[in-house]
């Protein structure tokens, strides 16, 4: 890891510069630490190697920004420390939603795609629980066990590691959780704004997601899945590795009975994982719903209609004198809370 | 644990001595060997202790070899030396069937009363694939997982440690069980002839159970339950303790989970357990189906009548012209060993 120039900020020149390295096409995240250390700084490795160009960088800069993002360069005061640690660090993370989340100590909970009813539960009250401890949930935006425990950590702090560029909502199933991500938790891709999310993406992406976290919790992985990848990398990176175990009989758990075999900490609740971190010391402020705006007059006037008998959404826009579009969105907001149940006849109530 | 004595073959007067000792009514396994040793020899410990009477264990000797069976004393030389070497061994043992199977490498398969179909799956899975790898496989003949333990170990060998007296058939459930182990395998039991299986008989049976084994294999043990108990007790005795794991979402595991996150060994299949202990080197001689009496010409005649098309009982009794009461038998023991299919109407065919 080079050392020095990357824990302080950077002066403006050096971070374009820096970002126009990473983006040089043929430029991976161990080349990019080696020509720092070999040139002494990215200026004066771009004078030497083929990088983007100035107006590209700056092109995709202001695409992140008109999308309410920023880049996070390595050697930023607040890119992550963690994975600063990584000798594959991606050398430049485009960001969307609440950068606070990254301050926090960080748990990942990674698992099967194709997970059973159970294994999806076992992710929700994982992360609810390790959410109210302090830990901010991050995962890959998969659908299964990824995505139940985005789902459960909305509220508390979520970050989702993403394949693609961005902007890429991969799977389509979840283009609500992607956006209700990028509104109220956090958004990470290394890959350039508009990459689609190929095959070798997947692996590259969950070292990130490891590399962000203090321990990674296992949740049905098959012998030979990714999970199982992540898991040793996770490993090789000095994390804790986390298991829930499952019956022999079902294999989807052949992989996370092997790897508690070889040492994995077999994890049945939040507690067996505060037992081995502790209780994260998490300043008060970190501890406040990341990124969450204000109220708006408009969301405090609906949910004040609201109750728990169901009411019609028609009803609704007619008592607050709001528009339909501004009452749907603030129901989608309660919905992904879990503070609002829908009924037939385009009725809801509050939970 | 009293040396010397106990571990060569006795006199018959010192062995009558040990029996009229061991069924002392005050007399536990512990004051057992305590006496021997402040006393010397049982013969001098019976002239100042109160014992059986002479007469008394001789009925009970009379009665136990009518049912085919035989007592083993402590410092017999076929009393089991993995169970010799405790300080509380049983000082007396009443053994029905194949005495063998002592001889041969000892494994406990022992779990919840109330498991699971999954649960009771496994503990066949892994008492056929143990019995294969030469090992006898020991239980304590409750329902559940140590009924399917037994009911798969039958053809290879099996060993059951009863909580009252040899012939003290509990559950009632499991009547034909213990007769085909008394006949098959190997029955065994602490208590007095006639001894009701009282409660406080359980923990002590369990003990016998863990201590004539290598290692005991767990299979659903909820918290507080018997099978934890029996692990920790085995743990204390020095033997491996292996422990199939589940859900967390399954309370019939929270036991089982606790135990391997205490350093028990996680269990998924036979080989985790031969991976420990080794393959069992096995007598050639032992590893012949234990008490296994030569077919008879009945059973072959029936047997070579019967195919994979159901056929009716009564057809076999007129066509072997064998009584209804031998093919009954023979039946009985073909169902047993999971060979054979029973149809509506009374009708039979081979798996």
């Amino acid at each position: 890891m080079f050392d020095g120039p990357l824990t302080c900020g950077l002066d403006p020149a050096e971070r374009r510069a820096r970002l126009r390295l990473a983006r040089g096409r043929r430029i991976g995240p161990v080349l990019f630490q080696e020509a720092l250390q070999h040139f002494g700084s990215a200026r004066a490795a771009c004078a030497r190697l083929a990088t983007a160009s100035d107006a590209e960088v700056a092109r995709e800069e202001e695409g992140l920004a008109a999308a309410g993002g920023r880049f996070l360069v390595l050697g930023d005061a607040d890119y992550p420390a963690p994975l600063a640690a990584l000798r594959d660090a991606p050398p430049v993370l485009s960001a969307i939603g609440g950068l606070g989340l990254l301050a926090r100590p960080i748990l990942a909970i990674v698992g099967a795609r194709n997970a059973s009813a159970a294994g999806c539960r076992l992710a929700d009250t994982l992360a609810r629980d390790l959410g109210q401890a302090g830990f901010a949930i991050v995962s890959g935006l998969a659908r299964g066990i990824d995505a139940a425990a985005h789902q459960a950590a909305l509220a508390s702090g979520t970050v989702a590691v993403m394949a693609g560029g961005i902007d890429q909502v991969y799977p389509p199933l979840n283009a609500g959780l992607h956006q209700a991500i990028a509104e109220r938790g956090l958004l990470l891709s290394e890959l350039p704004w508009g990459s689609p999310p190929v095959a070798r993406a997947f692996p590259r992406r969950n070292r990130i997601v490891s590399g962000l976290s203090m321990g990674v919790v296992v949740i049905e992985a098959a012998a030979r899945s990714g999970s199982l990848i992540t898991a040793h990398r996770a490993a090789e990176q000095g994390r804790e590795v986390f298991v829930v175990p499952g019956s022999p009989a079902d294999p989807r758990y052949a992989g996370s009975n092997s790897l508690i075999q070889d040492g994995a900490i077999l994890t049945a609740h939040a507690n067996d994982i505060l037992g081995v971190l502790g209780k994260p010391r998490v300043p008060r402020q970190a501890l406040e719903k990341p990124n969450k705006k204000p109220m708006s007059p408009d969301a405090e006037q609906i949910l004040s209609t609201l109750g728990s008998v169901p009411t019609a959404v028609d009803e609704l826009v007619r008592r607050c004198q709001v528009s339909a579009a501004a009452v749907a969105e603030v129901l989608l907001a309660l919905e992904l809370e879990g503070r609002l149940e829908r009924h037939r006849g385009n009725r809801v109530s509050l939970i």
